[in-house]
């Protein structure tokens, strides 16, 4: 229910075609269409290419696929699935056709590949072993419309690596930095850009990692301006606001 | 040194004005500004009115005046000094004429009104307690170019008070939620809004607060897309990281 | 052994019946049915229509059966074995029928389903990963004689889902919030209602969810008045919780 | 805005004497009070006799004055003021005449002692050492309108103390059991008694209490059913959910 | 009331000079002298010579001669208060004589000097830092009882000055190994020795000892049996069981 | 190396017959027994009526077994085997005959059921989840030559079941008090007996019992005295340590 | 690129050869090759006869076999394989011919056993649990050029054992102690030898070794001097400085 | 007691003029002199120019001048005293003169100055705030002969601060990296350096950095080979470790 239609119903009181007790019903069941929210969500829809996101875990092929129809049937597209393990990825295949990525654990459905991609969104990480989170961020960004590069070979132990590619860190509009280990990565690529770095912690490690609680605090305690930081292996979340940002609109 | 000087600087080799050894020193001693560093150095200060932030804590009035000074030399204005005690700010006000905010700990020296106020910050807090950390993160925000409007008393536990703020929620750019306690704040302003929200728990609370880490864990949980955190009393790298994003161009 | 009987006990060393050495002997073993103690539990019997609850956790099919039939012996009906493998529950059923109840891993022997549910216990949780938690809460206030309705589609990060539900929210007399991750919605329900609101903190989630301690912090930081907290996972507790609470009697 | 107001409103754009448009602003600032919500706290001022309770802590005696006033011009009474510095506490009995015991650092205003007390809390300890929070939550529901007694030498390292006082135990409506260190008294008070008891950890301690962490989980990790638990030190929060826990009505 | 006087009240009742009513009040009312539990504590004062040790922390000096006073009319002697501050200690010391410790904040009252000391307690520390928790410790097995040698400059960072100790630390009956920082001693000297090892950690060290924790962990890590272990600085305890332990009589 | 041999050792270098480099070469070697330590050792033989115990985890039935033998050879009887897989012990079993437990996983060898037990050690618990720690440290106990019972049904959320016990644990040496979740049960036992209490937490529990975290710090904040605490599950430990304590002589 | 090459570079461009744009890009790509960054490495591959280690676990065989195949042709020999399971071990045997060891899941590829191992690396451990972590430690430093020592039988609970090998501790140049559980032998070592000890927590344990946290903590903690800490289970790292130290050159 | 005097020792009894039951005295006092141990303590002297260090806090200045005193007279000089603070600093240099650095709160006495420093340490860290912990290190390391440089404004956060400084960390032998914080200081010179890197977590910064817990971590798990840890603060055990490597002989 939006602004026109309120305005609709309370005209409907004034014409007498809706009786006021009606009304309030109405107005109670949602509140927030009232409001104005669901403007808001068509907004969304517009700008980013997708209603939804579904989390995959737990869920069974055709819980998925149910979903995926009403949102197709909203007209989404490039609808993500995360966290779907190889067998559910492989049973809802034969129920609705999606393009999976094993490593990242991440499904598409409803690819719509007219759409540009814009800006550009650095995916940075110092090894091999975070790849399946780097691959959930950028997967995510990348499907909700953003350019986005990958940075694999970064790590700060051997710092040359990470400085031979100023240009596009100098370049682009936002930084994904993941890092398990010591989480100095953040830290270092905050030092050099001048763009907002999000950064994630991961779980690779061992001993005194502490499943990513080292690297989360050292990104959380960075001394670099513009970082930020979202939960351990969290891929998804820092893919989806790195793109939110990215596509900023200018500024008034 | 920017590309351009050390263009400059290899011609001078090219021609013979410059030894071959003398121009590898000179790359040596600046390696970065030889990569193009400074140009972005350049930029920020263009763009966001500012050269540096000095971290006051620790800090004598004298020294702080010195860096001010240094600062000024180059240009800079709207400068930013952080966690500055009421004594120290009493006798470098004596030194360099500063605007002191005593709850934030906060001044701002070489004031430059002039420029216009862009975009909109919303820094929401649940309560009166957190609003040392709150104006901390709103004057580094407004110092450094951003409108902020501030929403100090829509806490969880009231939750009508939150959504009676929904207009301007839904109007701003970035959001600062700012909590301690079980900071859900956070989470809640998430499920609202549709643009990043940069989270901030404080150190209030006593027993299982513990000193800021429930808030903390609460917001790294947060369920809500687009939610990133900072430390624990991190009032200005918020403020700053959403006047970042905030003054965003648009995307191409 | 009751008053009545340690009277008659008593008397009984009175009239010379009775020895006092053996007397003292009877005491000792029984020091706290001597106090009225038994008397309480014959209370429970008859106001919560069950006697015991079982363990189900590392016991085998035969010593649940026998402990049933124990209880049974006594006239208990409506017994609830808790954390019971599908493993022994099929066993089990074999030799007494069970009513059992996979997701929250429950069962219940000697069904009575001639007495009334009374009163109003709201089992509330923001996604459908908490549901085995939700069901073991929901079906132990049931058993033991509440009427509970589920709200399973409440999460704080779409508020308006929860406001929706605000009328079967505000006519309840106890809540049940379960939440993993963030655990903000015992506060923001804590903030809605007018009774007490017990939650319960889930191991769902990851990184740094650790396992059910950051909604576990998050709860225990809670805003709102009138909100306590049980264990990470309780259902149990909180279901038994929460029925003793919804069938207080009126207060003198 | 109540149930009433909303249809007065409604009948109003009915008649043409208010304008859609106006109606729909009235419901966007006030989108709780449309649904009802005023309605529950005009009953919460009705049963338990107080407004509101104020926080103390860093609010000056000249802003909780006035907040006193505002509340006692809608009629409240027994207003409580809780973490009030014994300084803050004589300055505001300056303004505003209170009641005030330094132990808990409560104080009580506008006292209407006309009212009777109801039902039975028990407050238990097992010291001298937690007597401060002990208070805090005895004072809390005996303004609210609870009968309280307090055992405060009933600790489990002599556990015959507590055994002596089964009789008030036992005919009891709540338990509010404050213990630091190990924190067992919640456990064997719940082992005892047939109602819910509310356990508050206590900082008391040294060494492994950890500030209140070891009776803390000492007492989520209770055997005993019927128990829940507050934050550390939360001795205002236990006795308001014991007194409205205590003055529940008889269920239907 | 021991078991004699139990059975006077039921002979009392035999013959009927006690109501059976009067009876089970009584019995209600102690519940544990019926038992023959105030045989124990007539037994301990005779073995210990004390009747009772008073927590010094929190209370005025009034208090404390108040319950000296009480513990002397009974035959007490010998009577410990720890935690005693220095400015009680003067106030009680004008009340009632007492020898006060100041480096372990302890206190002697009642003293009797007449009793012999027993067996062999050795109470062993790494340096001189630790000196307060064990002269607290030491101190209190001597006042209990026990003979006491104090090593204090054994630490395993210079194993030699352990082993030059062999002698005395071979022929005791108990050790009582005080540690801060890595609390190695306790494992080094249980490795040693062939009799009970009682470990204390310290909150003595900086960083990562944790307040103890570091030496508390290490000590309940040990890897040699007969080492078992008190909370953080908690010197009395030790020194309690430890002439406990030393006091044991034959075996038969 | 004994006493003995080095004074003949020293002897031969007086009468030439051994030369002082050789001399110095073998005290170097054999620096212990130089000092009288072997003594000890044979000591521990005699009157505890065991050689050694062997940690059986990560060793194969071929290394136990040779050890065993080598044990043998010097006399030894009644042989521990701890964490010994049913695997393990089966093939072990072959090789030299042993008495296996298989709930606490240990084995006995060499058994001499000659030799009487004496004193008494009681090893309590809450309940039927600890069992495999129980047995662990009463099986040990007895092994070593103590008297052992088994109270396992005294949880204190039933404090009636401890209480009837009163009379066996008011006549022990030692008592070992396991329990997981809570741990009060240490607490408790430590307030009514008056001998040592070895506490042993168990990882027994689920949610914030942190795996054996929240009864350990319960154990170490114990108010009563005479209670200290071993490793979590350590039931071997506590064994060990009540033998020894049960065993020893009377002091002169 | 090394400072010859940079200098060639510029006189390229001095004498014409090199257009300065070209050069600018050169260094640009480049930037510490120019610095004499090369220089070192080179330096390492003749000194320590290596020139990588690769870290295994996660890479395939035929991945780590092309990274073999890539550092033989640059000359390199003794190529470490750290954390490399047996199944993938089989497999890389069959692409490039390795030694590989089991225990500490370790290979070595191209072997040149012509070098001389030099000084003298004792790595100790306390019982037989750490061996893996000992074993990864002693290969890596035997393969990088160390003579290694291994004392694998010294805990500290029998501390004769470390006492007899003196005679190698304090003709040693490096010490790398390995232990679980309470971590005491670093601390002991440290007090012994006059040389760097690398203290190495193990996982080893169970209960409140916290997966060799309480070993880390023991050995941070280290009152003696000369003492520095690793990863917990970091064999690889601790071997890889013990031989950087024990090949360090005389100083000048 | 060294081994040429523990041959005379035998000679004596052998030539009878000491009876074998006064050397087995000797022997057993002294148990390691008597193994060589003295002899590497004197080997320390003569290689580090120190005998000793004294750890002043908790000492009185007449205990430290004692001390002093005492190693006086053994020939030391150049003798540290940590954590002395500016009041007992003042006091002790009216008995003994010594130069007091009052920000590292360390003193040297007896300094010799003509002992030359050799190698080259190299102490790092990012900002001013470390600089007490950094000169704890930099000061014990030259006292104890090595030749330090400061490199103190190198964050990680500027990487180009540190990459100017790219000489000397490459030409030093040992660098001693101090960083609060998020600690990647350690890790990013680990990577570019060849010599072992000493890491020194300090408990600067807030919030998250928990008292040097975050950089600790960090510290620990820097993917960089080659960086060893010490305790939080530890500017002195840096240091000594420093220069212990710093002057480490040649390896044969």
């Amino acid at each position: 229910m939006n602004k026109t239609e309120i305005l609709t119903l309370l005209h409907g009181v004034q014409s007498g075609s809706v009786k006021p007790e009606e009304a309030i019903l109405k107005l109670k069941l949602q509140p927030f269409e009232d409001l104005g929210y669901a403007k808001v969500d068509h907004h969304r829809v517009i700008r980013q290419g997708s209603h939804e996101v579904i989390f995959g875990q737990n869920k069974t092929s055709e819980q998925i696929a149910g979903i995926i129809m009403g949102l197709t049937h909203n007209g989404a597209t490039n609808i993500l699935i995360t966290r779907l393990s190889a067998e559910t990825a492989e049973s809802l295949n034969a129920l609705v056709p999606i393009e999976y990525y094993p490593i990242p654990k991440l499904a598409i459905a409803v690819r719509d590949t007219t759409k540009p991609k814009v800006g550009l969104v650095v995916v940075a990480s110092g090894g091999t072993s975070d790849i399946s989170v780097c691959e959930e961020a950028a997967l995510t960004a990348e499907t909700l419309g953003s350019t986005v590069t990958r940075l694999y070979d970064v790590g700060v132990s051997g710092i040359h690596r990470l400085l031979t590619q100023l240009d596009v860190l100098m370049s682009c509009r936002v930084v994904v930095a993941v890092a398990g280990m010591e989480g100095a990565l953040a830290s270092v690529i905050g030092g050099l850009v001048d763009c907002p770095v999000i950064a994630v912690p991961t779980s690779v490690g061992y001993g005194t990692s502490f499943g990513g609680v080292a690297a989360l605090l050292s990104m959380l305690n960075s001394c670099a301006s513009g970082v930020s930081v979202v939960n351990i292996d969290n891929g998804f979340g820092a893919g989806y606001l790195a793109n939110m940002i990215n596509q900023m609109e200018a500024c008034q």
